[in-house]
């Protein structure tokens, strides 16, 4: 008999607590012996809920109890959930979590510490949901080096951009209809302002690439200035625009790590990924461009993920070596300023001198056009060119009066 | 010292060993243990490889070396294929292969012959190339009930599809431009034909659904019939056409599998799949919609999965029970008469009753227009059916002198 344990009983923890109700007799079938869920740690009464009996609200029932072999932490967030982690890890027992924030911030610690005890620290459901990736990435792509990882990991803000694109809304309009969907939070800013992409990318990355990238040292941009004028200018480029997290090794040994809002052509598979879906692209010597889609994010489709977890940590012997990077003292990410690419640009002129010093500054452009453009309104995109040349460039049109309404990058 | 042995030193053979000669050291370090290619089993001369001393003529020179752990066999076709991965299977070697006709028409034999030594049997490079599709579906899908697999399995039909869609090309011209950059055999008709994304979808089926589904039962039919006239319709009706494969468990327990050119709207992810591009659809009870996409096809791409593989054996502690189905002895696929779906028809008519009474029996039906349609052309989308209701329309129009010009399945 194998047993486990559930911290935490929201979302994705009833999703969890669901999952191994309806198919216990299955997963034990699966694993040739019987499997049960023993302990489900809570805050608060859910009176409601089929199983009252596995609640208990003293984690020490589960850390002291030899019986349980694996935990899913689902509460979210770092403490308590990080303390937990450890002392679980600590006494030999194996973790499965969908917690991104406790990956993206002590994953190298936690996975050297399961591999010091010899038990599994598991995560697939920390990016993009119940997608795939994790696993992928480290167990059928072993035969390659990683050169970029990138895509589209956050639901909400990809749903948002769906709006402006497919509907025409604001901005604002879009965070409405979300949030009265329950795809958006009343305080939606960890979202929009790309902070949970920044920890996905952060994992994906670090996984990649071998070395813990932290979120706080990426720079990470939102959708909140986004327009509809720069969603007009994207499709007459044709292209779309996608909230992107991206990750490439650089040969001075640092990885280029951003999120930003990005102009996405539509022969790249990821411009097609809509509403509340995710896509991660990984690219590698040998197996070239692959894309990994699905849902990001809600109660079963992470509550799958956490359950496959459970499932290979049940039945691994000993630590998956291949899950695995090292943590470093030094921040592993590169200059941002020194980060290059193409860029699309919007600017209010007043005098035709203006008009013709733009052009001449940011030459060669490419020039866009919109229905109902201002007479005095230019938008195009750039040539390729280092993130600082284009502040310089900015700040240069900016001492010339001339007013930056929108830039995004080329992805 | 962990040995292995390639059999077979053709494209994908060559990528495999190059591979290991070029990623040898890497591979070791992540095994913790020097890895090395003793043999390469060949049946000709080759001058320029590198690792001459490496090749052998002699079967047994492999089998009977205990020292060898892990063979890569890469021949293609049934035999000696089949013989030779029996062999060493029951010799106690773990065999890996990306030959999709053996893993599609003795998979279950040699999955159960693995289990009972012991060994493994992975076949991660049989379906789509490099993309990881095998080990996501039966590793991190195994909380979930998978409902539906679908796919675009070949990316020499989906080349010719492709040119057909947006360079305007007949089928015989895509063709011979696919023969021409080498996507395409001399004698195209085992991907044309539908026969190679018949064994792929027959080996995701099985694995999906656990129960053995041989080629020779499943309903295949090729793109040889299609023409500008269906791309120009499937574009007025909102998408494009795509060889797919699907499977579906039926209530009666059989399986509808199927390969079709099917109409796919451009709100699938699948339309926009293009040139040699392969990808698989999953869909769950948990998860729900995932998609898995990459390319299909290529020596280096192939060689990624099958070295994923080689080191997934290396390192497994016996038989990966998760990967595996069964043999049954009556066809487990579903009567493909009383398989349901709409479909695009274009008729020829010679009178003003023929097209009533076409209007009629095909009720309730939307009407599809092109540019240049010649005035006694009537192209339309009907409501679900069975395969059967739709030919027994059929055969009552051609009694009736009305000529079918064209019919596909949508998706």
């Amino acid at each position: 008999m194998k047993k486990i344990a559930v911290l935490g009983h929201g979302v994705v923890g009833s999703g969890v607590c669901e999952l191994f109700y309806e198919k216990r007799e299955e997963f034990s079938k699966k694993l040739g012996e019987e499997i049960c869920l023993k302990y489900i740690l809570v805050r608060r009464d859910y009176p409601n809920a089929a199983y009252q009996e596995l609640f208990t609200r003293n984690f020490d029932d589960i850390l002291n109890d030899d019986e349980v072999a694996v935990v899913a932490e689902v509460m979210g967030g770092i403490e308590p959930a990080y303390s937990y982690v450890k002392s679980l890890l600590e006494k030999g027992k194996s973790v499965v979590t969908s917690n991104k924030q406790l990956v993206a911030e002590k994953g190298a610690e936690l996975l050297k510490l399961a591999k010091e005890h010899n038990v599994n620290f598991m995560f697939e459901g920390s990016v993009a949901g119940g997608v795939p990736v994790i696993r992928p990435m480290h167990r059928c792509l072993s035969a390659n080096k990683i050169e970029k990882v990138c895509g589209i990991l956050n639901g909400t803000t990809n749903f948002i951009l769906t709006k402006m694109i497919t509907d025409g809304l604001s901005f604002k309009e879009a965070l409405t209809q979300a949030q009265e969907l329950g795809y958006a939070e009343r305080d939606p800013s960890a979202d929009v302002e790309g902070l949970d992409a920044c920890r996905k990318i952060c994992i994906l990355a670090s996984l990649a690439f071998g070395k813990h990238v932290y979120p706080d040292q990426v720079e990470c941009e939102g959708i909140t200035a986004i327009t509809k004028e720069d969603v007009a200018y994207a499709e007459a480029w044709g292209g779309v625009i996608k909230l992107v997290g991206t990750a490439v090794p650089m040969p001075n040994g640092k990885i280029d790590v951003l999120v930003a809002p990005r102009f996405v052509a539509k022969d790249n598979l990821l411009a097609h990924v809509n509403d509340v879906f995710n896509a991660v692209q990984v690219s590698c010597d040998y197996v070239e461009d692959l894309m990994f889609y699905g849902k990001g994010a809600g109660k079963q489709v992470t509550a799958s993920a956490v359950g496959g977890d459970i499932l290979d940590c049940l039945s691994a012997k000993g630590t998956v070596d291949s899950l695995t990077w090292e943590d470093s003292s030094e921040s592993v990410v590169y200059d941002p300023f020194k980060s290059v690419f193409r860029m699309y640009f919007r600017f209010k002129y007043d005098e035709k001198e203006q008009l013709d010093e733009i052009r001449e500054v940011f030459s060669p452009i490419t020039e866009l056009h919109r229905k109902d453009q201002p007479e005095n309104e230019i938008a195009f995109v750039t040539a390729f060119d280092s993130a600082s040349e284009f502040a310089s460039k900015i700040n240069v049109m900016n001492t010339h009066g001339v007013k930056l309404l929108g830039g995004i990058r080329l992805l």
